[in-house]
């Protein structure tokens, strides 16, 4: 018998007792012993619940009792679960968990501390929800130099970007509805800003590269600047508007950056709708692949930490994670990131192609005054010294 | 130092080689110990290749080298494959293979062996190429009881399909083209009967129900008897035909078959085009996820190879193998097996609407005598008796 406890029954961590009770059986049979959950700590009582028999306010309790192997933390933020999380794996317990707060905050050190314990900080719930990305970085793609990756790892913007394109709905009108479907947070700032596709960009980045990537060094845009008029561009151009995640390894090092892009038909991630997610990784030896599914939800995610779970007790006191190197890597600049820049221009073709040559431009019939521009690719550098020179940018998004 | 052998330099054990070298760095941080290849198993000489240094003809110089301790089988076939591979395992060599001919005919005894011994018998690469579904399935989703299979697993018969769709290509051209261009091997029946996509089901099916099932009872059909016209009619349904391989977990048992069928663009393998390969599995806690990626080619396929003798090494003498049932399930019949039916039917929308009831129907001007249907959804035992009662059924063709 393999005992766990979980550290808060919220959303993801009534899932996880959920998916540990109702797969019991073939759980136990892949991890080689049967799991039961010892403890669910949460400072609320949960009345009728079948949890109550296993409900303790005190975290304490877990700590101390050295029965308990695996703690599932499905707290969210950084206190108090960093400090759990720290003690648990100090104690010699190995931690799974969903919190990708914390794993971007402190996720190198507690997987360090694992490491040394001989034990493991799993957090494949962190990104893409139930999608199996941090698994195959961290085991599966482990002879390849991974290149870069590249993703829609942010449901409620994915969400919010697909009904303006299906709809023509406004933004604030998309983000109202999201709302009120479940989908979009009440304070909704760390999706639609970039922070949370930022957060899971620098997790990724760092298992995909094996160096530690500071989420605060990646630059990054949201969404609430995207307009009708910019959405019925892309569409005239047989584009979509994703807030793509993306990180390349160059000779030079690493750049990173979350932004709005314009994506073609013939990338796989412009058919990601919805709240669905899907990363794209290229390797030196495999070339392009992709993940695809749920990025968040109650199952999906479950299901993610419970596989942790599982993972975590088929490697008792044996840790299977990587080596990386702490010491946190410096971003390349994005000054030498290369793109295609869609501009909206305020003047005429004659004008434009003074500006940026002879490139493609589009007309809108129902947007006077303005034309639509797709410059060559350039360095972010050489757009904004192009930039710089006139004052007829209304708008640009890069092209992916 | 961690010593490998390679059985077989030709276009897979070539590329092995080459991705442990170029990535040998890498591969030592992740592996815990620097891996190299002591022997390269091959009947031919390779004068001028490096390879000549660990080049050997005896696999007896292999077998009986206690510091070998993970063999590469990329010869293919099942002999002497088959017995090469058995006695490194009893030798206690864990072996990691992409030879899905010998995984699909003796993979359970191998892994049974290989559970015994302690060791591991790794074959990520039997099934999509570079794609890590075989790991995703044994070491990720873990704790989803997988409820379906549903995969494009064999990229030359959707090469074929795709130009069929891109340029109206006959079948017979567009099969000439793909070997001319390497897609397709010189005796192309494998691919394009259905029995590759059934030997791959068939691993895929056993990892995803941990059930050993066997390749010989799946239902299969292949591509050679899909007509430009079929192609016509499915654009003009908004849809595309793709080799399908596909599996269900019902509650009376398991059902699996491979065939064309009709795929709409809600569906994310509508869009995996070309060589390309993609499988989605469902899960009872996950919901849906797509996998995406090369199915075949040297280095994708080396990148899954080498990445299992990554997990070989950080797992010597320590079987991470999911326990299943050696012995053979059953599979369903496929009778009970539901679809709607695409049928082309000689006859008027009347006619057809006296066989089949009142369901959609498509006429294309160029073609005269005929109609197209597409029925309510029902078994195939159901269509059958509908069908055995016209005579004006010219083809029919499966809604995925």
């Amino acid at each position: 018998m393999i005992y766990a406890s979980i550290l808060g029954y919220g959303t993801v961590g009534a899932g996880v007792y959920q998916v540990l009770t109702m797969n019991a059986d073939a759980i136990a049979r892949r991890a080689g012993d049967e799991i039961r959950v010892k403890y669910v700590l949460d400072l609320r009582e949960f009345p009728g619940d079948p949890v109550m028999e296993v409900l303790t306010h005190n975290y304490q309790d877990i700590l101390d009792d050295p029965e308990v192997s695996i703690v599932v933390e499905t707290m969210g933020g950084l206190r108090p679960a960093y400090q759990f999380t720290k003690s648990a794996l100090l104690a010699g317990k190995s931690v799974c968990t969903s919190n990708k707060e914390l794993v971007a905050e402190h996720g190198v050190e507690l997987r360090e501390i694992a490491r040394e314990k001989n034990i493991n900080y799993l957090f494949e719930a962190s990104c893409g929800g139930g999608i199996p990305i941090i698994h195959a970085l961290d085991n599966a793609l482990t002879a390849d130099e991974i290149e870069s990756v590249t993703g829609i790892v942010n449901g409620t913007t994915n969400y919010i970007l697909t009904q303006m394109a299906e709809s023509g709905t406004a933004f604030e009108t998309a983000l109202r509805e999201a709302q009120a479907k479940g989908f979009a947070e009440l304070h909704p700032e760390a999706d639609i800003e970039g922070h949370d596709a930022q957060r899971k960009l620098a997790i990724l980045s760092t298992m995909a590269y094996h160096k530690h990537i500071s989420y605060r060094n990646i630059y990054t845009e949201g969404i609430s600047a995207v307009e009708t008029e910019d959405i019925a561009y892309a569409r005239a151009m047989g584009l979509k508007i994703k807030l793509l995640a993306c990180s390349k390894r160059t000779e030079e090092g690493i750049w990173a950056m979350v932004a709005p892009m314009l994506v073609g038909s013939d990338n796989m991630l412009y058919h990601v709708d919805g709240v669905l997610n899907a990363i794209c990784v290229h390797g030196n030896a495999l070339g392009d692949g992709m993940f695809y599914g749920s990025g968040a939800g109650r199952m999906p995610t479950a299901s993610a930490v419970a596989g942790d779970v599982v993972t975590a007790a088929r490697h008792l006191g044996r840790t299977i994670l990587s080596d990386w190197s702490s010491e946190e890597t410096e971003l390349l600049s994005t000054d030498d990131v290369p793109h295609a820049f869609f501009v909206r221009f305020a003047g005429t073709k004659a004008e434009a192609a003074e500006v940026f040559g002879d490139v493609p431009t589009v007309v809108l019939p129902d947007m006077p005054g303005e034309i639509g521009v797709m410059t060559e690719v350039m360095t972010e550098a050489a757009f904004r010294v192009i930039a710089s020179g006139t004052r007829k940018i209304l708008k640009c998004i890069r092209r992916a």
